[in-house]
């Protein structure tokens, strides 16, 4: 046994079971050892973007890390924007960064950079394994780093020797740290503040927007207190049977008109909403004037059973009505993402995943899906866009019986578009939507919002993805994806039906 | 003025003309300023890693800077690996990286991170732009902090407050350093030991590969003394008229081998030779046992002139015999990089560009040009495939009149793929070629040189690119490039000849 087979054994022994690889030569002896341990699933990527975010999407579906392997310090900077969003969702994963063997460290050789000062900025725990006897232990350490409270990267350094060398040291298998609980005091308080308040709301986050957390949610609805999601979250199960809590707007004006009124704002699993940018002379805190803020549980606590318990405290019903299933009729007119959406709600089965990197079309798909069947969503955590196609990726690997849909703005899906090959390589589940409006619509948006004026002749260039337009066809068909292009509403039905109707990978560009 | 007026004015009052971008909503003033500053050529990047390593390819070619514009740390992180290869290559490059709004910071709000961290690997200057007034004086100090010595990159932090303020202070137009000169006493005793010695080598990089310390290279060899460069360097002045020094070979145990018997190394901008990777039982300095190492300048010293200096101290000959114009017949028998190179030998216009990140068969075709007609070859400085596409992007920016080629391994051309429609919105004058082996062949290589075996079935997957296949025509043509697919040194003969007559983008795949 060597350093690496001691590190993929210790990882298989904590339930990581999946890596997503770019590796290069001083990540060949974890290559070779992979052919040595059959429980870990490995899935090259094409660059390390996508292998970070796939990282993202299996831990998201699985709530236990993968693990990605990159190349030194450059290989990890690639990975580095989707594993700020991971950290926004606080997925756990751990990083497997390959370095030059510990003494030729010494020569600064060309790809040579301060690996840990790289991995900083997003990781729970940064460690270099510089023996061979210390990649087991460390493994499991970077494993149980990977919780949290609340989950993130752990960023394991592992040198080209301590993989080559021998060792008989396997890591051992560590226990997940349990997550606390909100104290029946704060419980009580709260419940009790909220009975004292005109227009209470509570706003939720985190873990609590899976299964059981909506659940709980949907109880305090019944009990009269409205319930709102974070505008991004990890993850949300939605759809018919569920409760459907609303979500914070994207834009803080219109948040606050939303809020208004609100005199107590119960945190679970998050804090206090702020603007996703500043503009001038408008709000960054989304709170209204006057409105108590209080929280309920922070990041690192268990926010479903804490909400369970105020449920219970305001004598909330045990089961609250749900949302029917209710679908949309065959779509017409203009085509847009409204009817595109309509289009998923009526078609994408049950226990759907929707990886959304929609940017300005996700709002519109996700209000039509409301109702649909049951799902999962995955937001845009962190707002680094390049997101949908890789954490598509992960989360088919984890869950091969469940459709995954990759929703994209044509901007997005240009990030990590190498994803696309690795859909089609291991024949992935995902059905990828493109809304090729050719051009970063947000940005024409927010242009006038920061106060910056109309785009002239320059400014207008930055803006527009129109000239030369991006064949997606071409592009999508050129990575090994079967694919097409709509422009209607019928026609994207049709092509989404049939999509549905099938197992494997398929791509849709809708042409706006 | 706003501070983005400031901050583009000040840049272009001091060469920066050019800014390779990706924006977000924190960089639409500084998009909206670029319509006041018509110096300022702006060209979109669909992805930072092609902003970045373009900024590469224009500073190579200019000596002076061009700004990047990023969006917040995960768009820096997007760019970080060709900064990585950058800074090896000493190239000046000013990052401008939009944050939130000073205010706004505290709320941690999505995007946020930790920039100056993120930034700080890479960077011989960090500093954030924290009020208006302050952004012009900065962003002048950033231009001169940029230029080293030796060149790097210089990471300016404009949050978006600083942008949209108004302020009546432009920075100042400063000086660029002066380099040092090596001391006299140093070339005098360089000069001696050199004639002492029996089998004295020259290894010289940084800018000493540029023409005129090419030509004082010609001298010492004229001279007796042999004359290598680095393994990879930022840009070296090579064919027809020019001499042509030896270059440091990849493998250490051939490096050493072509050094056998040396007992003097004379460093010039550079540093003692080391092994790209480490291997088991094999060395990582390659430097001769018993062979003496001497440094006649470092990185940050004026190489070229320190090699006059030395050349006139040994009596060398002022006019000393370079390379005639050869050019190879028309190739012919089997399809491979070496029938390529011939290929490209012969129809390569003079002043040519050539931007290498063509991994495995960069080689051959390096060696198959080295009587070719005039021309210029930018190396893959840092180890970080995905330069190749994004430094020509930036070669044929800065040098409109230059015939560019990007030499890509498939491999590396996928890494940052996205350029290839900035070629495209451009009409830039690249000629890309992909040599498409459908694998990461230097990892079939690599694996057995580290002691890993023979790749098993796990381990091969990450090592194939085959399946499915990348069709490239397909790809490019997407991407609004003309493109074909060639499979024999006849037809890829042909092509590259068209290519070479006509002004304007072309894709080859080299089907190989």
């Amino acid at each position: 046994m060597n350093g690496a087979d001691a590190l993929i054994t210790t990882l298989a022994d904590n339930g990581v079971t999946a890596c997503f690889a770019n590796p290069g030569t001083s990540e060949m002896q974890f290559v070779s050892a992979l052919d040595r341990e059959p429980r870990m699933r490995s899935v090259l990527c094409l660059f390390e973007g996508v292998a970070t975010g796939a990282a993202d999407g299996w831990g998201r579906m699985t709530g236990t890390p993968a693990c990605t392997l990159l190349h030194l310090g450059a290989g990890y900077a690639n990975g580095g924007a989707n594993l700020h969003n991971a950290r926004r969702a606080a997925t756990p994963v751990v990083n497997v960064i390959g370095d030059h063997a510990t003494y030729h460290r010494q020569y600064d050789a060309p790809l040579n950079s301060d690996i840990a000062g790289w991995a900083a900025p997003n990781s729970l725990w940064v460690k270099s394994a510089d023996t061979p006897d210390s990649v087991g232990p460390m493994a499991a350490e970077a494993v149980r780093a990977s919780f949290g409270a609340p989950g993130g990267c752990a960023s394991l350094i592992l040198p080209a020797d301590s993989a080559w060398s021998e060792t008989t040291v396997k890591g051992p298998v560590l226990e997940r740290p349990v997550r606390v609980k909100a104290l029946s005091g704060v419980v009580e308080a709260t419940a009790a503040r909220i009975r004292a308040a005109k227009k209470p709301v509570i706003l939720m986050g985190g873990s609590t927007c899976l299964d059981a957390g909506v659940r709980q949610a949907g109880r305090l609805a019944a009990a009269g207190v409205r319930v709102l999601t974070d505008t991004f979250v990890a993850r949300l199960a939605r759809g018919a049977g569920r409760f459907a809590p609303d979500k914070m707007m994207y834009f803080g004006e219109m948040a606050l008109a939303d809020l208004e009124g609100v005199d107590l704002m119960v945190l679970v699993e998050t804090v206090e909403p702020a603007a996703f940018f500043a503009y001038p002379d408008r709000p960054s805190l989304l709170v209204p004037e006057g409105c108590a803020v209080t929280s309920l549980c922070g990041r690192e606590a268990d926010g479903p059973a804490a909400l369970q318990a105020l449920a219970d405290a305001l004598g909330a019903p045990e089961s609250p009505p749900v949302e029917g299933l209710e679908l949309p009729g065959m779509p017409g007119g203009v085509f847009n993402p409204y009817s595109i959406g309509a289009s998923i709600a009526r078609h994408m089965p049950e226990n759907a995943i929707v990886s959304d990197d929609a940017v300005t079309a996700g709002l519109p798909v996700f209000q039509s899906t409301r109702t649909a069947r049951p799902h999962d969503w995955l937001m845009l955590t962190g707002g680094a866009i390049g997101q949908g196609i890789p954490v598509a990726i992960g989360a088919a690997v984890a869950c091969p019986d469940r459709k995954v849909l990759s929703l994209n703005g044509d901007g997005a899906a240009m990030y990590t578009v190498q994803g696309l090959w690795t859909i089609a390589r291991e024949q992935l589940d995902v059905t990828t939507v493109v809304f090729a409006n050719h051009a970063y619509r947000i940005l024409n948006i927010e242009m006038g919002r920061t106060g910056a004026g109309n785009p002239g002749p320059a400014a207008s260039k930055l803006l527009d993805l129109g000239n030369p337009r991006i064949d997606w066809v071409s592009l999508a068909g050129g990575l090994g994806l079967p694919a097409e292009r709509v422009s209607t509403p019928e026609a994207f039905d049709e092509a989404f039906e049939r999509a549905m109707n099938q197992t494997g990978p398929r791509f849709i560009e809708a042409a706006l």
